[in-house]
Formats: structure tokens, C-alpha cells, sequence
């Protein structure tokens, strides 16, 4: 299944290098520039030597910044190089042995992945369209057990962009501390998402959130996200970063610092730039009659065709110039494709159109 | 043991704080600047949007011209975030279950703590001043038993800067390929050595050599190294990168071949510096009768003082102005300690003195 995934990558990029205009919505990184008062800030604390060894926690002020940010305590903050790097730290920290992890599907490859090379059990609970992808409380209660070491949520989701309801969510945070299971919370969508989105950290209970400056500031190259949660897997975790990265190069703090300052005046714009591309392809698949999901977050579309192959559709519409991600890099979702909207908005309408024209 | 490390650059940073002036030689963090031209490249690299997701291998120029240096293919070669990525990811895949590695001491701290982490074992062979630092092949040969994984070198050494001596390299590499252990080969002080250094890479068998740009052009905080290992093992840890990190930042990957293309240029002066700041830590040392090794290679010096408690001493040091690293952090040498030269040549001069005044 993930083999498709980089199977299509490969193939978009050969096409691309044969000449021909490949439009790719099949991974996550947008089109969009990192806006240059990121870039300059970089510079010039390069300029200042912010080139050493810095701490495994990350700066001081920054950590401050974000504690400020999500009403936590300093100690509660660790800088990682991408929100991937609080995904797999916590894992690595909380699944040794024979523990599982229970996730809803579909879901984003890289915790299947993780919990794979770890050695730790999945326990998988799907969701479906026609549910509006409503995790089902109850379900996910029976498959914890006493071997259950976590609960990953990624709201809002990718791939369907759907944020999670906070009935929904008080329901699940409350079994989870009845259980005294600790939620990891992968958020990374959540700040430029268009709906109102609970927070983990709104609750009380021993959870972890983790999410990154990527996606709201186009930093995806610049690898840089942080961890919250307790001091003691925060400690852990800074612990495991002195021996694995050592730390986010310092400038690139500096960066994400700046980012911070300049938040609204920069996610305004991002946010904004997404709905309309939200809007554009809403209304070409809704047209075709695709069944999907209206995004409620920037990103990704999830639409299905009844009796569809996503990995075959995804390989041959390559040929017509569009790479997007079969529907079973997700989980067992063969008759969904995944759309990225990363791409500017004359692109994805044209893309659009084809892929409906493909679905013919 | 390794807390003392940590409550001594603690201890340093807080007097810092209160206004006192430390000569900071407990670390292996040059004072020297990043070059102005590589600071340039990653900024123009910036500029130029390089601010996207890229390969978990790297990019392809990079690892072209790596492999070019060290005479591999490009399948061969694999980026990572400092060279310690490149160790930790190395005994993460080989020491799943229920493995061990065998390691020379006095040895960085980082592999014990990742042999921790992972669980497995750690055999240690002592080597010691007396002997200059040689590895014993014999007792290494009877070290390695039906569970070891790998052999773990670092060379030149830290903290001893010792460089291993041709031919008991060439009896190492023998003994592990008669019995199929690969060895893992960290050269990050390789580049710059003052002698002779023989790589690993020089010799057939299934071995794995890492390396990193931060000792070699002053660039430890951008943190970039590489790992040069057969196809499979390169594959294996761009696997691991992509579910962790995704990739070194690709503006810093361009700054970093354009630090390799003045390869000559600025390795001299950093050599020749850490060669002036040697002879004069050599000079000081011999005159206060202390023992230890003439540094083979750029930053540290282990001197010895029969019946030092060098945890005690380093403490202690700090009320005078000076960090050092206890021998205690490197293995069981609680008689040395172990001292960075990353201070300009007048300081060093300085805090040397001071060592010798507390030693009398």
C-alpha cells in the first residue's frame, strides 16, 4: 500500500524529468513560498553566530513564546525537528515491549510506519464517509486493552480534513482518562483550520500535542515543530534528542520565533488562499458526483467513487498529467483517493477536471 | 557519571549568569565562526525556495559529491542531522532483541546512552594512556561472541585524540570480518587530523563509516553529517529518516556542498589554529607535569593526575573560572579529564595555567 504511495512519487518525478507538466497533489507540501521575513530572520541570526550547539529542549525563548501560546508551563515545551519527530519520540518512549496503540482510520502512514519498526501492535478503529467520519466512542472503548499504551488522534485528519466534533472528542478524552490512557494529539492542521478546533490541552488528563510551523507557515523544509505535555516525557523526550539530532539548528528557531510574532498577519493569508482551493474543488467534484467530505481544514480532500481501484486510477491518471495518493495509503479506503490542494488555483481546476473526466 | 557532565555545564552556565566569566572547555563547541560563505550559500538557497520537503537521502548533488570524495556510489551515501543521527539510527536497526556492540574506552558518552535507550549491551574494552591509547586486538577478538552486532570505533578519538595506528586498524578489520560484525566507523575528526588517519572506507568488508560537517567547518549547530554503509543499510536509515525527520533542510544541504567545495581553503585554517592552541595547552600541561598524549587530532586533551577525583576537580574548577569534562563521562577514568580546546589561544593559555595552579 505505501509502496504505491512512493511508487507514484517515483513515476511523477521520472514524467516531470522527461518533460512533461505533471500537477502534483499527491503529497502535503504547498506551493506557497515561506514568506521572506521567516527567510530574513534566519539570515540574520546566522549572521549573529546562532550557529552552535544549542539545548535539546530548544531556546529559551521560544519555549517561552509557545508556553505562553497554549497556557502550559516552559517545562512543558520541547523544540523537535518537525511535528513527525513528537510522533515518533513518544512512540519510541511509550510502545518498547509489547504495547499497541489504537488509532481511528484513515490515517496519516507515518504512525502504521512507526509502530511497525517499534516492534508495537496497531489496533485500528475505521471511520466512514457516510459517518462524516465520526469516531464511534464506544468502538474505540473495546479495543483498549491492558497492553494499550496510546490513542493517536490527528485532528483535524489528513487525509480527510475533517476536524473532530467536541462531543465527539469529550467522549474520547474522557474513556481515555478513565483508563488513564494518554492521548497523543497530532494537531498540526489545527491552527489554520476553518472551523473551531478543540484542543487536547483544553482538557485535563495526561496528554501530548504535538504539531509544527510547517504547515501554517509553509516551513515544511525547515523541519521545526514542538511537544507538549508533562514534564517528565518532555524531559524524556529532550533526552533522546541529545543522542539522536542534538537540537533544531538555533537560526531556525529564530525563525519559527519570528513566524510566531508575525502569526495573524501571516496565517490570514495561508488560511484564506486554502478555502478558496477548498471552494474550487468542492464544487468541480461535486459536479462530477464524487461523494466526499467538505474540508473543514486547509490541505486535503478525500473523495470516493463506489467500485473504484485508487492504486490503478492513481498510476494511470499520472499519464494525464495528475499525481495524487490511492485511498489505501490510509488504511482500507480502496475507493478513495486522497487530493492534495497544494498546488495555485488554476492548476487544481484544471487538475480537477481531469481527474473527473478520468472518472467517467 | 554522565551527570556530572551535565551539572558542571549547568553549574557553568548559571555562574555565567551571575556575571562570573567560565572559559568553557567542558565542550566540544568551537568558538570559531561558521564561514561568512557558507552562511551566504544557505541564505541564497533560501532565497530560492530550497524551503520545500526533499529526499530522505539528501539531495542528489550532495550525495553525488560525497561519494565522489570518498570513492563510493551515490547508493552508498546517505545524509543525516549530524553525525550522531547517523550512530543512533545504525544501532537502532542492528541492535534490536537481544544484541550487543563492542566499544574501545575511553569513549563518547552518546553510544553508551544509545546502547541504553535501545537496551542492549555494551562491551567495553579499556584501553589506557600507558599503552598511548592501543586497542588490544586479542581482547577485543575474546570481547566479541554470538550476540555481538557490531564494533563501535571512533577515530580520532574523543575524548583522547588518538588516532588508531595503521596495523591495528588492519588487525581489527580482519578479526570482525572473519566473524562478519560490522564495525561502525566515526570519523568526525577524520577531516581534520593532524596525522595520517586510515578510514575505514579504506578497507573491504560490510562497514559503516560516519561523519559530519560541524567539526570540520565549524557548522555544529546547522546540523548536517553523513553516513557512507553498503545499499541496504543506506536504504534502512533513509526509511527511518522519512518517519522521523523527513530531511536535513535542504538550504542547509546546499550551504554544506558549498562548504565541500572549499574543502582546502577552510579546513587549513581551522587545522592549523587547533595545531597552534595543542602545543600551547602540550606546553603548559608538560611543564606542570601532568600526564597524557600529544593530540593527534583537533579539540580535546585527557591528561592524567594519579589520584585526581576528577568529578571532585571539575566542580571545584568552576569556582576558578574554567569548565573542563570529568574522565568519569568517558568510561572508568576517574584520574583525567578531559579538555576542550574551543577557546581562542589566549584563554586557553589562561585556563591551562589556572588547571595547573588547582593541581598543585
Amino acid at each position: 500500500m505505501i509502496d504505491t504511495l512512493y511508487e507514484i512519487n517515483e513515476k511523477a518525478i521520472k514524467l516531470e524529468n522527461e518533460g512533461k507538466k505533471i500537477i502534483k497533489l499527491n503529497i502535503g507540501d504547498p506551493d506557497l513560498e515561506t514568506p521572506s521575513a521567516i527567510v530574513e530572520a534566519a539570515y540574520e541570526a546566522m549572521k549573529k553566530g546562532k550557529t552552535k550547539y544549542g539545548s535539546s529542549y530548544g531556546e529559551k525563548a521560544l519555549r517561552e513564546k509557545l508556553a505562553n501560546i497554549h497556557g502550559v508551563s516552559v517545562d512543558n515545551v520541547v523544540l523537535t525537528p518537525g511535528s513527525k519527530w513528537g510522533v515518533f519520540a513518544t512512540m519510541y518512549l511509550m510502545l518498547k515491549g509489547d504495547g499497541n496503540v489504537v488509532i481511528p482510520t484513515p490515517y496519516w502512514t507515518a504512525y502504521e510506519l512507526t509502530a511497525k519498526t517499534l516492534g508495537a501492535k496497531t489496533r485500528l478503529l475505521k471511520t466512514e464517509l457516510d459517518a462524516n467520519w465520526r469516531i464511534d466512542v464506544e468502538k474505540l472503548e473495546r479495543l483498549i486493552d491492558g497492553n494499550t499504551r496510546m490513542i493517536i488522534l490527528n485532528n483535524p485528519n489528513n487525509p480527510t480534513s475533517n476536524v473532530i466534533d467536541a462531543e465527539v472528542l469529550d467522549g474520547i478524552v474522557q474513556i481515555a482518562n478513565e483508563k488513564k490512557i494518554p492521548i497523543l494529539s497530532d494537531e498540526v492542521y489545527a491552527n489554520i483550520s476553518f472551523v473551531k478546533t478543540k484542543s487536547i490541552l483544553d482538557y485535563d488528563g495526561n496528554h501530548i500535542m504535538v504539531t509544527g510551523f510547517s504547515k501554517m507557515f509553509t516551513m515544511t523544509g525547515w523541519r521545526i515543530g514542538y511537544l507538549v505535555a508533562n514534564k517528565e516525557l518532555v524531559d524524556q523526550i529532550a533526552k533522546l534528542n541529545q543522542i539522536t539530532f542534538t537540537n533544531v539548528p538555533v537560526f531556525i528557531q529564530e525563525a519559527a520565533l519570528k513566524a510566531l510574532e508575525m502569526h495573524d498577519q501571516l496565517t490570514k493569508g495561508i488560511k484564506s488562499e486554502y478555502q478558496e482551493r477548498a471552494k474550487i474543488a468542492c464544487e468541480i467534484l461535486s459536479k462530477a458526483r464524487l461523494e466526499f467530505s467538505k474540508p473543514d481544514a486547509p490541505f486535503y480532500v478525500f473523495p470516493r467513487r463506489r467500485g473504484l481501484d485508487s492504486e490503478r486510477f492513481a498510476l494511470d491518471l499520472l499519464d494525464k498529467g495528475v499525481a495524487v495518493a490511492p485511498g489505501t495509503a490510509f488504511g482500507d479506503y480502496r475507493e478513495h483517493f486522497r487530493i492534495s490542494l497544494t498546488a495555485p488555483k488554476n492548476e487544481i481546476a484544471t487538475a480537477l477536471n481531469k481527474i473527473c473526466e478520468a472518472l467517467q
